[in-house]
């Protein structure tokens, strides 16, 4: 029953889950570890029985009587979802993880669902597989959650949906549906298209040219091996942010095109300067340990492709005593050989340097 | 004198070089490792007497004969300095480094000099910082350098490039100047004004926005950082290319924004997905282990954020006889847990993952 024995959680009652795909499964096995009663319902009964099997929830009954309902299901068919569930359990509070919110508020407040008892929320959380074995009890540890609260609902009845949050271990951020849309359009949507148009460019490139390609292009191309059917879903749910954003991204670009039109009219050489310049200052505002942070110094060191060398290097690294605040990994192509970015406090990076060259790692830049 | 100590190496004579920044004086480190005689040159007397304390070469004097001279200064002078490096030198072989091709040939062709001696090639390698004290023997290890080759120079002249080239632990890649040039503005330079103008949109955006940036936006804007003075360089010299790139880049985004000025249009969806299938597709003809790389499976594994922690875990993956393929380390916000992502073969994914939840690790997705 809705009795949960565990007294570190704060959700009290039992939790239905509409959707137990990666999500839906992730929140089913985090409320589980912490005693809370989950149902599972899907229209898929295979996915409820593996997400079962897995010890995400029971299968959801005629009879349950939710505290809390988390819809977790495609972008396009969400607003259906919440506004059945809210009519077949007038007593519970109903969430959704939808990455795009204010389509799905306005739909359901054209409908006349009760929105008094629905605030939509987003964890800034996934994986690079979908589906109900891909489901992770920690996977919203540490991520930012965002909830989309609105004037309809009490502060009181949304509170269910902070004790989900930070009971599953997420970072509760509180923003309107706007906000939120036309930010995950400029973090999230914006450079998926981006990236994407990047990448289409080397369709039909020289085996040549397109094997010259090294970090920088692949960082740049990286989320463009996305599903094109859930972008689809997200771009046409968020369009008007995203639209905006994009044609904003379209005039500094033909600004570029002209400046590079004749390089050496007056001015242009400064336009491309300033352009370059421009994105220093935008890159340099994300969080985070990861880009080129300016608070570390890196260093490359050389690590044989043979299983036990990078974790030989990490561990004397470890001796050393100095703190690895970043690693990246990157092969070179045609040799067996990889090289380990490290990135280091500044200080550190002449000690560890001297003592790693004397332990025989060979420094690479 | 020009005699060559080590068996190995394939150049016989000294080497000059000119310019001791970053590849100047790493080509001289890699030549002295190989016990080939180098001659360094610079504008700035400072940077010639760094690049001898850190045993890239000796100063260079009025009498030296050298076979090969590797002129490694800013674009916007190569052609200056290669062009008296062929007349005051009329012996010996020249080569420069600089990241775009075509401009600098013509341009010699132009003012009558010698080019049955000079032969433009490009190294793949970089650091993010610059200077001779960034310098490393190792730099170009496994990197591809291309040489640039023209009908002026004969076969056997050119050869001494390759041997440079080989020495130095780079793969030789061949490829005209045209092909090159265009190559390198659709891997390098192209993907560099998309990811510098994506950024440019954070500049203004509300700090909550920005603080929602995932691994994505990171990787997209990665390259954002990078030296505008360096690229207005670069640009300006591979404008016509980058330009027709950029052209096609923006016949797409036009379509794109087209398609999401209204999404229920018949065809905007399908157009829509099309861009993004066609990244996937672009993706997909990446070389190397980065990326989503469909040959392996990733997990997530927690990891505390004190040192020791991750050589730990590495150090248990090879003793379960796992080997690693690639490894990204991800820093959650505002908690004290690092996400490894490690990818593994398909096949060992389960085994790994019993081993390590049996050995305590939390997997994280």
């Amino acid at each position: 029953m809705a009795v949960n024995p565990n007294a570190e959680s704060r959700l009290a009652g039992p939790v239905r889950v509409v959707g137990a795909g990666l999500l839906g499964t992730s929140v089913g096995l985090g409320l589980r570890a912490r005693g809370i009663e989950v149902f599972l319902a899907d229209a898929s009964p295979t996915n409820v029985s593996i997400a079962t099997d897995l010890g995400a929830g029971r299968p959801a009954t005629a009879g349950d009587a939710p505290q809390l309902i988390v819809v977790a299901v495609p972008p396009d068919v969400t607003a259906d979802v919440v506004e059945r569930e809210l009519a077949d359990y007038p007593d519970a509070i109903v969430t959704d993880v939808a990455s795009v919110k204010l389509q799905i508020l306005d739909s359901l407040i054209a409908r006349g669902a009760d929105v008094s008892r629905y605030v939509g929320s987003h964890p800034m959380a996934g994986r690079e597989r979908g589906g109900p074995l891909a489901g992770r009890a920690d996977l919203f540890v540490g991520r930012p959650w965002v909830v989309a609260g609105h004037d309809a609902i009490s502060y009181k009845r949304a509170s269910a949906i902070d004790d989900l949050i930070l009971d599953l271990g997420a970072t509760l951020v509180e923003m309107s549906a706007e906000e939120h849309d036309r930010g995950v359009a400029l973090i999230s949507h914006v450079p998926q298209v981006v990236s994407s148009l990047m990448a289409r460019r080397l369709v039909d490139a020289p085996s040549a040219s397109v094997n010259l390609a090294g970090q920088g292009l692949r960082d740049v191309t990286r989320v463009a091996a996305s599903d094109p059917e859930l972008w689809v879903q997200i771009l046409g749910a968020n369009s008007t942010p995203v639209r905006e954003i994009l044609t904003a991204y379209r005039e500094d670009l033909d600004r570029f095109i002209e400046a590079l039109e004749d390089v050496n009219a007056p001015g242009a050489r400064r336009r491309v300067a300033e352009e370059i310049a421009g994105g220093n200052t935008g890159v340099a505002r994300l969080p985070g340990k990861h880009g080129i942070d300016k608070r570390f110094s890196t260093m490359i060191v050389m690590v044989d492709d043979t299983p036990g060398q990078l974790a030989r290097l990490l561990h004397e690294i470890g001796e050393i005593g100095v703190n690895l605040e970043d690693l990246r990994l990157e092969h070179a192509q045609g040799v067996q050989v990889g090289l380990a970015e490290i990135s280091v406090v500044p200080e550190a990076v002449e000690r560890l340097t001297t003592e790693l060259v004397a332990r025989g790692w060979r420094i690479a830049g």
